[in-house]
Parts: structure tokens; C-alpha cells; sequence
């Protein structure tokens, strides 16, 4: 009988957590060859990029891209399939948008953008330029040198920063609070250099805002090759003046909706996992990697997870979070419609920064959470993913954030993401479909994983061999 | 004085290494600086993209190539930079490429590619086509099946495996025997299908090879859109018949050279490390993943040496193979001038995997080798790189292999690499210039490793924390 103990024993605690660790890696392994083999995510992106386009919050297009992302998850059978309404800033670019200065007797007309928000110049703003790399620069200056004048944010991403979004985090600032920041000293109008680090004449646009009781002055984003040749003339022509011509403008705000799916959980129902990126883009390009590819691969997180018969245990929720790009009210109603319903979340995981090779996940969550999700490596380590360490989840998750729940970021390969963020250039080609379906199926591996362990038994149940 | 002793071997063998250590992460960092901030590989890419072009051993190009390689490197100040005579193949593609074939009245003319060292049709060649998956096929299907057809090589490569090569290692010997293995059932010529996971117009060519004593037959590549239309037309239609008309053909081999360039060694001059990339390419695009990408980076190595005053104590040596396409000559002669020459080689490393964002190493040389190397592992970890693994060096560094000298390939991300190679869409464009930077700083940076510690030492000297 003690013998038997034993045996029992060794089963228990030395065989079964190597027959779970295999039967793991075979479903990691099957989720793969599904995506690998019959994925359907490069197709729906596809479709998303040239049939709907790029889709601003508030556009006809954003309407569009409710409308295909619902149609696409009823088609594919999921539990529920429903919208959620929000109100959502809407944004409009107009047809206008003319920058132009004279060197050495000869025109010049570098592309420009509008940064989304910026008010226009209400006909032809014409000023001189004066160039720096920071607030401090601008506070240096002062309202003498600073009025009237056009402010030329020229501070470059550093490019020593291994992770392209440390670089982008470094910079930002210019674009999301240099008008303001400018205003503050009587200036007229900002020229941001693009948040990118290719040397190129493509202009990349994103948000900004304004600060309540600073006067809006318009601004624009010119591109890195176009902001060189500025600063070069400039040191031969201090006195540089420019026209600057917008005819964007924001108007009332309108309804739209985040698009959710779920497949219910056949244990716990009530809890809920998300898995989710964001369905509006900006208006230029085709909003491919941003975030076309996290709509996409969300989508096909939930199809692996039908077509492979994975009963989730909790409820396995896909949203497409509309109004990520200015605003975030897809994420803010979400999380507030969480909150009152009372509903619990174990998990939100968001596919926000590109569909490039999947390198790992950030974990937003408690030390036992971020452990449970290291415990997981050795099994993701064949699809050579490594990195998996304590970070940021995303823009439409972070009001999720309770102290409970955990967020996870999906981790890809950050290098060429601001090559196209938000740019002309951020079409469907330049996404390459392996790099995309690595990343869907890393994603319905982690939140496989989670659901079969959870986070309080995860550590101990699951004992991977490192 | 024992308390002085106690502290004294407190220093060398609890202080020392954690100095080292640091020492060398500050050292790497330099590098990574360096190279991401004035790299000068990806402008060096563009010059023998743009200005060379592509550079099939034989080709007025590939010597054009020799005469940059050997000038840029000279420009750099190395302390030699020699030529190393070899004698290459020369085969010639020529003006006429066509397939023809009629489906329902329509005509159909797929784009094509001879397979490098094909011979040519001699006029119009025309035949029946049968399609098969492989050589067993072919055995089964035997003379009775194949005499006087053209036979149809179709084995997709498998998309579920995540290193991309293993997949071509599935599937190149279509390409590389298919001509032969069919010759000896009687087939006139063969069609192989492109080599690459993408679903698209461009055919990728290659190197095949004709076996001695078997008739020489055309081979060409169709792309996998084409072999895909070509399917389905056969399956309507097993009766089909095609006009096949090349002109390629092989020329008397003529002379050529590796470019070599020395950083002469401080302590071990005698002694040898090599890195490098073959020159030569084939006749479409501009061979820049394949394999401009490892030339530029290789060069970078010697020049980061010398812009960061890292005297190496072993000599450094950057080898610009040529003729790694279609013969290895390069690669041949290098090492038999080596044996004859009785020089000792420390290690080669070889970057020929494209220019992609650098995952870490495989190396082909003996256990104490392989765990050194992932000794190092740590100080990588801040740039991402995690494969520290036994593996393949590469085709030039392949013949040097003799149980002492320690391979070492570059493992870049292999997703993208069979969208590009030998095919028309291998251009400069397609090369991220951080991916390529990214590349020649991890392999400068474990040859300044490995250069400093040796392998005898490595062990014991660097006992890197984990």
C-alpha cells in the first residue's frame, strides 16, 4: 500500500506535470500549424486595408470598419457578436494643407501633415521660423524671440535605443504638446519632425492637444528629410520666413462603436478574457500595422480557438476598441461599462505595435502574474520568443487597470514599426503574413496557457521544465 | 598578510569578473552606438546595390563588385587589403526567357526564370507537362510516364516550420537535382516551383547542378502564383502541352577574386579571425539580402574596430567571398590556401542569412566553443539577442571546418528572407537600415568577445552573470 503511495506519488508530482508540459506544447504546436497553414488574418487584413481604407474615428470609413468587423465575427459563428456605442472626437483634414518657404530664389514645398486635432490657419499663415530641440530650448528663448514666430521642433529619435519605442517615447512630447507649449510664448503655429528614424520625404502625422486657456495655433508634422533641409536653410537664413496653408478642423462629435465578440467560458462564464487591438487608424496610409494587424490578429485568436475546439474555460472576449488614435474612448467606455456592470476581468491583452515577429509579451499585472507568464517560456521558446518581462499592455486596456487584473502587451519586433506609424507608407505590402499569423498564434498560445492554469493555481500546477 | 590574501583573492575572483563584465557591456554599448548613429554599412549597401547591381561570378558586375569592395575597404585605411586570384564559372542568362502555354483559348505566359548553370532549349522546345511532388514520384511514375515530357516539380515549402531555412532544406533539391532526376526517366526539361512561402508573381532562381553521365536538360523557375495556375490547369487539362525557349547558357570560366582586407592582430598576428559574405549574387535584383547584406556588414566589423580603437589581439579578417552562388570557389580556395599555407584559424563568422533583425548565432565547432559563446549570452540580452546554439556557419566558411576552427553564423529573423532571395524584389529598399546595423553590431561585438577571452581562457575568465 506505502509502495503504491509512492508510485502514486511520483505520478503525481514528477509525471504529470511532464504529460501536461507535453500535452501543452502539442496544442501550442496545433495552434500554429492552424495559423501557419490556414490562417485567414492576412486576408481580413487585406480586406481592411483595400476595401475599407484607413478609418479615422468620426470618418465614413470608421463606420465602414464597424460594419466589416461585425459582418467578419458573425461569418466566423462566435458566441455573441455585438456593439457598443461611444461618442468619439471627429477630426477632419480637409483638402488644403501647403507649406512653402523660398531659398536661394527657388520654391520649395516639402509634403506636410497636419498633426489630428490641430486647428487650420484660416487662409494663409505666413511667419518666420524658429527651430529648436525642447521645452527648455523654447522656455531659453522666451516670449521675445518666440512671438509671432512659427516654432520648428527638430529633435531627432534617438537612435541608440534599442526598442524604437523607447526613441518614440523620447520624442513625442514635441508633437502631443508642442503647440501649446509653444503658444504659451505668443508663437503662431509648430512644425514637428516625424516620429521616425528613416531618413525620408514621408511625413507622419498623429496626436496632439491643446491645453485649456492657451490660444490653439495650428500644426503640422514635416518628414525627417524634409526637416533637415529646413534646418540647413535656416543656418543660412535665420531670417527664413514660410506659408503655412490648413483647412482642417474639428467637428461635433458622433456616434461609433466598439466591436466585440466572445466565446463563452464553459467554467466561468462570468470572468472574461480580452484580447483586443484598435479598429480606427489614421487617416493616411491604410492603418496596416497600426493597428490594422491587432484587429486582425484578435479576430483570429478567437477563430483558432473555434476551429481547433479550445473550450475556453473563462469567457474569451475580442474587442475592437474604436478611437485609440485621439482619444481613447473606446478604451475609457469599456472599461467604464466594466466597472459598473461589475464584471470581473482575469485578463486584457492587446496587439498594438505592429504585425512584425513576434519577440515575447510585457506584463502589466502582480508579481505572481508577471512569474505565472515566465513559467510559460520554455513552451514558447521553439517559436523563439524570449522576451518576457514586466511592461506596458496598451492604450486600450490601460483603463482596465485595477490592481486585479492583468494586462499583456504583445511584443514584436520593434525596428521597423515607425518606418510606417501613422504615415502614407503604413499599407497592407508592407505587412508580411508569416510575421503576422507568429504573432496571432503567440497570442492565443499565452491566453491557452492562462485560461487552462490561471494565475492562482498557475504556479503551481504548471512546472516547466526550464 | 593572510587577511591582505583573503582580500586579494576576494578581488580576482568575486570583483574581477563583475568588472569585466561591465567592462565589457560599456564596450559593447560603444559598438552598438557607433553603428546605429554613423553606421556607414547601409549607405555602403546602396552604393554596391545602385552602382554595381547585381553580380553573378563571371559578370562585368561581379568585377566591378571586386574593384568597390577592394577601394572601400582601402578607403578605410585597414592595414591590407588584398585579392586572392580564383577561377569562377560563367554562365549567362541571356535575352530569351519564355514559357507559353494555351488554357481555353487563352494564351498564358507566366514569368520565368532559368535556373542558374541551365542549359539552354536550342530553339522552341515544346512537351507535355506532368506535375509531381517529389523523386519518388518520379520513380514511381517512371520512363513509361515521363520519356519526352516536362516535368513538374511542385512541393511547396512547409510553412508550419518557424526557421524559414528549414523549410528550403525541404525543398531545394527540386530545384538542385530536379533537372538530373528527371533526365533519367527521359524528361526533356523541367519547371520547379519557386522557393519562397509567399504567395505571389516574381520567380525565384537558384543553383542546380547536372549529375555526370545524364543527359543535360533546361530547368526553370515558375513563381508559386504560376505553379499554382499551372496546377489547375493540369488538372482540367492533363494532356497540356507547353513552349518552353531559353537561351542561357555556360561560358568558359574566367578569373576572379575574393577581396580580403586585415586588421593585423596585436598579440597573435599569426593567428586568424575571419568574417565575411560573398560578393557575388544572382542575376536578378541586387542581391541585397543576398548577400550585400553580409558584405556591408562584414566590412562594418573591421571598420568599427578601427573607428573604436579596438586593437584585436588575433589578426581580423574581412573576406568578400566571391562565387558562393554557383560553385563556392571562393570559399574552396580561400581554405585551401589556408591549409597550404598552414595558417591557424581562431574562427570564422559568416553572415549569409539577409539583413534582418539579428536573433543571435549558431556555431559549428566543438562543446568548449559552443559554451563559451553562451557564456556571452547575458551581455546580448540587452539587444535582444537570444540564440546562442549549435548550428551551420555558412557555404564560404564551410570548407575551413576542420575539428579546430569554430564556425559561427549570423541568425538573423528568418521570416521575411524567401520573399527575397533570387528573386527580383532582393533590392536595397527591402533592407531596414537599424535590421542591418542591428546585424553588424552583434557580430562585431561577439568577435571582440571571443577575440579578448579565446576559447582556452573563455571558460574560466568570463564567468558572465546569468
Amino acid at each position: 500500500m506505502k509502495f503504491l503511495l509512492i508510485i502514486f506519488s511520483f505520478i503525481l508530482f514528477q509525471v504529470a506535470p511532464v504529460i501536461a508540459q507535453l500535452e501543452d506544447s502539442i496544442q501550442l504546436r496545433c495552434i500554429y500549424n492552424e495559423v501557419l497553414e490556414r490562417g485567414e488574418c492576412y486576408e481580413n487584413l487585406r480586406v481592411l486595408c483595400k476595401e475599407v481604407g484607413n478609418r479615422l474615428s468620426g470618418s465614413e470609413n470608421a463606420e465602414k470598419a464597424v460594419v466589416w468587423g461585425e459582418a467578419l465575427m458573425k461569418r466566423y459563428g462566435f458566441d455573441r457578436v455585438y456593439l457598443q456605442e461611444i461618442m468619439v472626437p471627429k477630426w477632419v483634414r480637409g483638402s488644403i494643407e501647403k507649406l512653402m518657404y523660398k531659398d536661394s530664389m527657388k520654391n520649395f514645398e516639402p509634403a506636410i501633415l497636419a498633426l489630428g486635432g490641430s486647428v487650420g490657419t484660416n487662409g494663409i499663415l505666413q511667419g518666420q521660423v524658429i527651430e529648436v530641440r525642447n521645452f527648455k530650448e523654447l522656455e531659453e528663448l522666451g516670449k521675445k524671440e518666440i512671438q509671432g514666430k512659427i516654432v520648428f521642433f527638430n529633435r531627432p529619435m534617438n537612435p541608440t535605443l534599442i526598442s524604437t519605442f523607447h526613441a518614440y517615447g523620447g520624442c513625442v512630447d514635441q508633437r502631443h504638446a508642442g503647440a501649446s507649449e509653444a503658444a504659451k510664448y505668443g508663437a503662431i503655429a509648430t512644425i514637428t519632425r516625424s516620429m521616425t528614424l528613416r531618413n525620408d520625404r514621408i511625413p507622419h502625422t498623429g496626436s496632439m492637444s491643446y491645453k485649456e486657456g492657451i490660444k490653439k495655433i495650428p500644426a503640422v508634422a514635416i518628414s525627417t528629410v524634409g526637416a533637415y533641409n529646413l534646418s540647413e536653410v535656416l543656418k543660412r537664413n535665420p531670417n527664413l520666413s514660410i506659408n503655412l496653408e490648413l483647412s482642417c478642423k474639428s467637428e461635433i462629435e458622433v456616434k461609433s462603436y466598439n466591436v466585440i465578440a466572445e466565446i463563452i467560458g464553459k467554467v466561468y462564464p462570468e470572468k472574461v478574457m480580452v484580447v483586443g487591438g484598435h479598429l480606427d487608424s489614421w487617416d493616411v496610409g491604410e492603418g496596416a500595422h497600426d493597428d490594422g494587424a491587432g484587429v486582425v490578429q484578435s479576430v483570429e485568436v478567437l477563430r483558432l480557438f473555434k476551429k481547433l475546439s479550445i473550450q475556453p474555460r473563462h469567457t474569451l472576449r475580442c474587442i475592437l476598441f474604436m478611437n485609440e488614435e485621439n482619444g481613447n474612448r473606446g478604451g475609457k467606455s469599456y472599461a467604464r461599462l466594466v466597472k459598473e456592470k461589475g464584471e470581473e476581468h482575469i485578463l486584457a491583452l492587446e496587439s498594438d505595435r505592429g504585425g512584425f515577429s513576434p519577440r515575447g509579451f510585457s506584463v502589466d499585472g502582480t508579481t505572481k502574474q508577471l512569474e505565472t507568464i515566465q513559467r510559460f517560456e520554455a513552451l514558447f521558446r521553439p517559436y523563439n520568443l524570449h522576451l518576457f518581462n514586466k511592461g506596458y499592455g496598451g492604450v486600450d486596456i490601460g483603463p482596465l487597470k485595477d490592481g486585479k487584473i492583468c494586462l499583456i502587451g504583445l511584443v514584436p519586433d520593434s525596428q521597423r514599426y515607425f518606418d510606417f506609424h501613422h504615415a502614407s507608407s503604413d499599407i497592407w505590402e508592407n505587412v508580411n503574413e508569416r510575421e503576422l499569423e507568429l504573432g496571432a498564434a503567440a497570442t492565443a498560445s499565452l491566453i491557452y496557457l492562462i485560461d487552462k492554469y490561471g494565475f492562482e493555481q498557475g504556479l503551481k500546477r504548471a512546472t516547466f521544465k526550464k
